[in-house]
C-alpha cells in the first residue's frame, strides 16, 4: 500500500511524486505513454534537443525557474534580435524597433489599446482564487472573446492583431472560448503584454537541454521507477484507501492524485461517482488545438537577412513562428505553430501534405531558402490521444461560472493535479505550482489519517 | 607629394585612406589623439573590451556590416530580454510583452501614434539627397522639435515619451534641434521604430571585440602607420597640391580629405577661404551632449531579476540604460547615458559628484546591488576637445536649408567625411559610407589628373 498513486507523468504529476517523497511518503506514478513528460516533448538534433512541446519560462514564473535550478538545468533567452513579420493575404510587412507594431492606422492602435485597457481593468477586477465567483463572472461567462471584441473592438486591424494574440496564446478561436476564461487566462500571466510577449513576457526563456529534461530529471530521481506504458483504466475508492487499475495491474494507495487533463481524466472509470460538477466539468473542458512544427535549417539565414524568426499569417497554414536554434548555435531551426481551426483543418491531412504547405508558407515568409530544410518534425497535439489536445483546456461559455470550484475539489481521496488548476500561469510553470499544491494536500491528509491512526492504536 | 593627406583618424577618416590604399593610391592620415577611432573608444574590462563611444549595429547598416566582416571581427545581439524600466519622479514602473509599452493612457497612445505617422509622412517626402531642398524644408527648418510638438502632440504623456526618445538618438534637447533636422535624422534610420529600437533597430548588434577595434584593424593594415599626436593646425591650398601643417611637420598632397566633426574642422586655419556657406555651416552645427558610463557588477543581477538592463528616467541624472554584459558573459555591466542638459550639467561636476549621482540613480532604478559596482568608468564626451562632442552634430532651425549644401561640397582641393556627410544612418555606418564617398571623389580627381598629366607629357 502506497501513500499516493499519482496518476500522469507529465510536469506536474512529477513534482507531486517528487514534493511528496521528499516528505517521506512512498508514491507509485503510473504513466499511460512509453515516456514522461506529457506535454513536453523535447527532440534531438544532431545531439541538442528542441522543443516540440511546451517549451519557455516567463521572467516571473518562479515555480518552475526554481525546479529548473533545483535540477541543474541551464537557461538561455528565446532569440528575438532583428525584424519581425506580418503576412496578410499577399502582402508581407516587415516591422521591429522601438514598438515593433505592424503598421496599421493610428485609429487602429487606439482602438487596440482601450481594448487592453479594458481588458487589463477587467482582469482587475477577478477574485484570483475562484475567478467564476467576481461580481461581472456571469456576464462575461456569458459570451464568448469573439463577442467581446464585436462590442468592445471597432477596427478590423485591431480586431485582427487580438485576434491573432488570442489565437496565439490560446490554441483556440475567439469564437470558441468563454470571454471570462480568456481575461482570466491574462490575469494568470499579469498582462496582455506579458501573457503574450518574448522579452519581458512568458516566451522569455528557454532551457538548454530541453524542457522535456525537467520531467526525466525529475523522474530518475523518484525511488521508484514511473510505470511507463500503463494508462489507468479504473479508480475504485475504498474506505480507507483507493485501487488504481492499469491494464497490467492494481495499485493501492491512501490517495490518489491525477495528474492529466481534464477531458483525459473523464475517460477513466470511478467506482464512487464524483459528482455532477466534477463529471460536467470534465466533459465540457476541450483541449486547445496545436501543431507544433519543428524545421531545421543549414545556417540561421533569417537572422543574415536581419530577421528575428518571429512572424504571424493569416494565411491559414502556420499563424506564427519563432527561432528555434539550439543554445549553441549548433543546429539552425525555426518553431511554427498551427492553432485553432487551422490546426484541427491540417491534422486531418497527411504529413506530406502539411510539410508542403508549411515549407510554402515558410518561403513565402522567409524567402525561398526555407523551402530546403535539412530536417521537418511535425508534433500533431491535435490527435494526441495522451494530452487530447494542447496547450491546454480552453473552456466555452458557461463552463467556469457552472463547475469551476469543482476543478481543484477533491473527491474523496481523489486530488487534482494539472496546469488547468494552476492559479497563475497556465501552462508549464502553472503544472509546477499545481503539483506542488496537490502533494501539500495529500500530505496534510496523511497526517491527520497518521495521527488519528496513532491515536486508534494508543 | 602624397595623393591624399587625411585629417583624422576616426571610423570615416580610416575607410577613406583603407579605400584609397585599396586603389593604389599612396596616402599619410594625421591624428590629433595618440589613438585612433574618433568617437569610438573601447575599454578594456578583464581582457573584455566594452564600448565607452558609438557602439551599435543595425540589421540594415550594410557598409558597417561589411568592414567588421573584411575585419574578421564577431558581432553578437544585444542583450534585451527582460522587462523594462520607466522611472518618473518617485515612480518607477516595469513593463515588457508584446507591446512593451509604459502603462500611459490608450489617448496618449493614439497621440503618440498619430505624431508618428505624421513624422513618417514628413520624412517620406524629404529628398533623401538634399533633404534642406524638400519641398517642406523651409516650414520645418525654421522650428524646433519641441515647437513642432507643441503644434502636434497633445498629451503629456506623449510629449515625455517622445522627447525621451528624441533626446536618447540625438543627445540633445528637442528645442535645441531644427525639426527638419530631426525629420531627416529619422529619415536616414528609417522609421522612428527603427531610428531608436533595439531589435530590429539602430541598437541591435555589438561587436565582440569592441567598436574601436575596426579603427584599429583599418590602421594597422595601412602601408604607412598613423601619425598619432599631431592636430592638423592649418591647411595651405597652392595650385596642384594642398599643404597640411602640424606643430611637428608640414605634409604635402594632392588632395586633403578632412574627416573630423564640422565644428572642429572650423578651428583649422585655411589660406584659401572655404567660402561663406561652408564656414558658417562649420559655426552653426553644435554637437550632442553625453556622457556615457560603463559600470561593471560581480553579476548581471537584474537579469536575475527578470530585467533587461534597459530603463529610462527623467530623473536628472542619467537619461538610459542598458546592459553592457560582455559577449562571452565574464564581464557583468551596464551601459547609462547622461544626454541634452543633464549631459551638459554633469560635465561641470567632479568626477566623483558624477559617480555618487550615477550610483545612486542606479539603485533607484535596479535596485541596492546596483550601487556596489565592481569598477566605474565613463566618458565625458561633452569636454572631449577631438570630438567636441557626441553622438553627432545637432544643427538648430535655419543651418539646414542656408548652408546644408555646403556640407559635402569640395572645396578646391578639400574634400568631405565624417557621419555629418552620410546620406543615411548618421553614427557608425554613416562614418563608413562617408569615408568610402570621399575616397570615391578623390579618386575620380587623382585618375583625372593623372591622365591629364600624361597627356601634357605626351
Amino acid at each position: 500500500m502506497k501513500d499516493c498513486i499519482v496518476v500522469g507523468a507529465g510536469v506536474s504529476g512529477l513534482v507531486t511524486a517528487r514534493e511528496l517523497v521528499r516528505r517521506g511518503h512512498a508514491v507509485t506514478v503510473l504513466e499511460a505513454q512509453d515516456r514522461v513528460g506529457g506535454r513536453t516533448l523535447s527532440v534531438s538534433f544532431d545531439g541538442r534537443r528542441l522543443d516540440i512541446g511546451g517549451q519557455w519560462i516567463g521572467p516571473r514564473q518562479k515555480h518552475i525557474a526554481e525546479l529548473v535550478r533545483e535540477l541543474g538545468l541551464g537557461t538561455f533567452p528565446q532569440h528575438h534580435a532583428g525584424s519581425k513579420l506580418l503576412a496578410r493575404g499577399e502582402d508581407t510587412f516587415r516591422y521591429g524597433g522601438v514598438f515593433a507594431l505592424p503598421r496599421v492606422s493610428p485609429w487602429a492602435m487606439l482602438d487596440l489599446f482601450v481594448a487592453r485597457r479594458r481588458l487589463h481593468r477587467g482582469l482587475a477586477r477577478l477574485d484570483p482564487r475562484r475567478p467564476w465567483a467576481s461580481p461581472d463572472a456571469r456576464a462575461w461567462d456569458a459570451i464568448t472573446l469573439e463577442a467581446w471584441m464585436n462590442e468592445n473592438v471597432r477596427t478590423k486591424d485591431a480586431r485582427f492583431l487580438l485576434s491573432n494574440i488570442a489565437r496565439a496564446v490560446l490554441a483556440a478561436e475567439p469564437d470558441e472560448v468563454s470571454f471570462l476564461f480568456f481575461l482570466d487566462f491574462l490575469r494568470r500571466g499579469g498582462t496582455l503584454d506579458e501573457t503574450a510577449g518574448i522579452a519581458g513576457g512568458a516566451q522569455e526563456t528557454r532551457i538548454i537541454e530541453g524542457m522535456q529534461t525537467v520531467s526525466e530529471r525529475m523522474a530518475s530521481a523518484l525511488p521508484e521507477p514511473v510505470h511507463l506504458g500503463e494508462p489507468v483504466r479504473a479508480i475504485r475508492q475504498r474506505d480507507r484507501a483507493v485501487e488504481v487499475v492499469t491494464d497490467r495491474e492494481t495499485y493501492a494507495g491512501r490517495f490518489v492524485a491525477i495528474s492529466v487533463p481534464p477531458a483525459l481524466a473523464a475517460r477513466i472509470d470511478y467506482s464512487v461517482p464524483l459528482g455532477r460538477e466534477r463529471q460536467r466539468l470534465m466533459d465540457q473542458l476541450p483541449m486547445g488545438s496545436v501543431i507544433k512544427f519543428l524545421v531545421q535549417y543549414e545556417t540561421p539565414f533569417w537572422r543574415q537577412a536581419g530577421l528575428s524568426g518571429e512572424a504571424a499569417s493569416d494565411r491559414g497554414t502556420i499563424l506564427m513562428t519563432m527561432d528555434a536554434t539550439s543554445s549553441d548555435g549548433g543546429v539552425a531551426a525555426l518553431v511554427a505553430f498551427s492553432l485553432g481551426t487551422s490546426g484541427r483543418h491540417w491534422a486531418k491531412r497527411t504529413a506530406d501534405e502539411r510539410k508542403r504547405a508549411v515549407l510554402a508558407e515558410l518561403a513565402h515568409l522567409f524567402g525561398p531558402k526555407a523551402a530546403r530544410p535539412v530536417r521537418f518534425e511535425e508534433k500533431v497535439w491535435v490527435d494526441d490521444p495522451w494530452s487530447g489536445g494542447c496547450y491546454c483546456a480552453v473552456p466555452g461559455p458557461g463552463a467556469l461560472t457552472a463547475f469551476g470550484d469543482a476543478l481543484r475539489a477533491t473527491c474523496g481521496r481523489i486530488h487534482w493535479a494539472g496546469c488547468e488548476t494552476a492559479f497563475q500561469w497556465p501552462g508549464v510553470d502553472g503544472a509546477v505550482e499545481s503539483g506542488k499544491r496537490a502533494a501539500q494536500e495529500v500530505h496534510a491528509r496523511l497526517a491527520i489519517e497518521r495521527s488519528h491512526t496513532t491515536e486508534v492504536r494508543a
